[in-house]
């Protein structure tokens, strides 16, 4: 089986209200459909969503790195051969979301092809993951009600508040009044997205003791260096590197350099390939790890629930599996299902999925 | 596909001569075939080399724990599995080349049931590697007619040179016939296996200076600790830790403790599963590896070969493929090849390897 041709259809989706985070705010979802062809008739599916204030990367820019980099560099190769594709890859610079999109394709085809799911190929170690609701930003009274309507509905208990705001105490507040609404049982942490300094993370960690948080991910920005150091240094409650930690190499670094105690691990930027390395490098680190989202689509949040399912450690947490449900609608034929607050793994070959093609026509927008 | 049984078989295959290094001598391949059946007729294989001096297993402790501990904890799994088979064999501590072999045989299991190559479901980099080949201790004279008998016959132009006896000019004179005997292309390294003090080790590696090498593997005791952290900072020829970094926590181990700068993965101790944590943990840090053998058999031998053309990072080094060459005979039906210095990959289902029944029932020995 060798790969022939690599698509990018760009298409957007509503969101239901629009997402509001430290670093800015969306409303819709701009994502490229990638599908990557082979001479045998199979075809690999994934989803990249552009994150522009996160890692530079919009819907156009995707297309244009894939249509005129990436995509010709993997003519010719089998998906088994992900080595080369990714060492070829590897000589443009960034464009994680492009590269991870094109590396779940080729796994979705490797899937395919034998037979088997991603997750069994990956390790297997179970067949469903937690789900993690985000809590963006809102009056307290929103944030809880958002909260009780996801648990209600969904059956999801486990939350991640999203914080940064100034002064802190708005944001104090809110983790309070979800804390007191859900009750002890709930898991609650939080993720900045770099909103704070260190001194506003620190006094915000303290005054967060009594709500009990799982861990904190990305409360300051990763390159005041000195300031995470101390951060982490001081606080008992465990500092998660997200952004800061897109690849191996700066996962190694943060953690060594002492700036983070956890990893959150997203496919939509490091694929299955390079997921499972951080992974791996993780463990061997001896640092827990979360499965985080790109406010991904359905079919972004297969992946990782997929790549989640695995390993021990990735399903030890709940995952970030949520975010489609702030998407008016989606691309799959068969719905992503949350139900007693799990995603159940696909059995089907691959990633197990397919694309509606009259919804796919309806939202593209390429001519 | 469920695992029914697994099988050990204990057998010896005498060596053309007794083997000698720095932990011992071994007149005898001691070793036990481990074959994991499963209820749809598949039978992975694997090789399982006992080192007692190393890792404290022997050919009938490897059969024990399998039999007691290890083999039923596998019932009904299916060979895709693997990070559940592990997390339950990760219960009984050591045991390395037993669960190695276990780990070995899965994989070819999974690969035979899918008709793919266990170098393609790695990683699939490239289908050879360069194989390096171990001059064992004897006189200056005799190390060298080794080194170009091998070179001449298989086309091998990488060795990797015991060393670790006193005094070290001993060591010293071999490495400097050996690089005049061979000239400037060929490649040198040593093993002390732990042989020396750190003191020695600086002494020999810096009369070693004009010979070139490209490495040095333990040259003393990792538990050494600060004689090799000032060993290794002091040398400018990289330290390799071999059997002080035989799973991913002793690599980061090592390596954050400033004791080595590489590290040696052998398939016969960490198997694909962990062989594959180790390289990932090794590049997400930073830190090169080579290939290396554990007095491995043909089937070993083609294990380190399919693990090491899965990556860059590994194939980039000569591995250590042809220890098999001191051995008598061998029970691959087909048998493994080194010419113009490479190792071809077998390009059949899982390790593509059969067993020579006759050879077997010559060689077993377990009534």
């Amino acid at each position: 089986m060798k790969i022939t041709r690599v698509e990018t259809i760009p298409y957007s989706i509503p969101y239901l209200k629009p997402l509001r985070f430290a670093t800015g705010e969306v409303t819709a979802a701009e994502h490229v459909l990638v599908r990557v062809y082979t001479d045998d008739g199979l075809v690999g599916t994934a989803d990249a969503p552009p994150r522009p204030f996160t890692y530079g990367e919009t819907q156009s820019s995707i297309r244009s790195v894939i249509a005129d980099l990436l995509g010709p560099q993997l003519d010719g190769l089998s998906p088994l051969d992900r080595e080369t594709a990714h060492a070829r890859m590897a000589r443009t610079v960034g464009n994680p979301a492009a590269k991870a999109a094109i590396d779940i394709a080729l796994w979705d085809l490797i899937g395919q092809s034998l037979a088997v799911s991603v997750t069994e190929l990956l390790g297997g170690y179970t067949d469903r993951m937690r789900a993690a609701h985000m809590v963006g930003f809102a009056s307290p009274g929103e944030m809880v009600d958002d909260a009780l309507r996801v648990r209600e509905q969904y059956g999801i208990t486990t939350f991640k508040v999203k914080v940064g705001r100034r002064p802190v105490q708005l944001d104090v507040t809110a983790c309070r009044a979800l804390r007191e609404a859900l009750g002890e049982d709930a898991e609650l942490y939080i993720d900045g997205n770099r909103g704070w300094t260190a001194a506003e993370s620190a006094r915000a960690l303290h005054q967060l003791q009594d709500v009990g948080l799982l861990l904190a991910e990305e409360p300051c920005p990763a390159d005041d260096i000195a300031g995470r150091r101390w951060l982490v240094q001081h606080s008992t409650i465990p500092i998660y590197a997200d952004e800061s930690a897109s690849r191996a190499a700066e996962v190694t670094r943060e953690i060594l350099g002492g700036s983070a105690t956890g990893v959150s691990i997203k496919t939509a930027r490091t694929g299955f390939t390079h997921s499972q390395r951080i992974h791996h490098l993780c463990e061997g680190l001896g640092v827990e790890v979360v499965i985080g989202n790109q406010i991904d689509s359905q079919i972004g949040s297969v992946c990782n629930a997929a790549f989640g399912a695995a390993y021990e450690a990735t399903s030890r947490h709940a995952g970030e599996l949520s975010n489609f449900l702030d998407m008016r609608d989606d691309l799959l034929t068969e719905p992503l299902i949350i139900e007693d607050g799990t995603v159940l793994v696909r059995q089907g070959a691959g990633l197990g999925i397919d694309i509606d093609e009259d919804k796919l026509r309806h939202y593209r927008h390429d001519g």
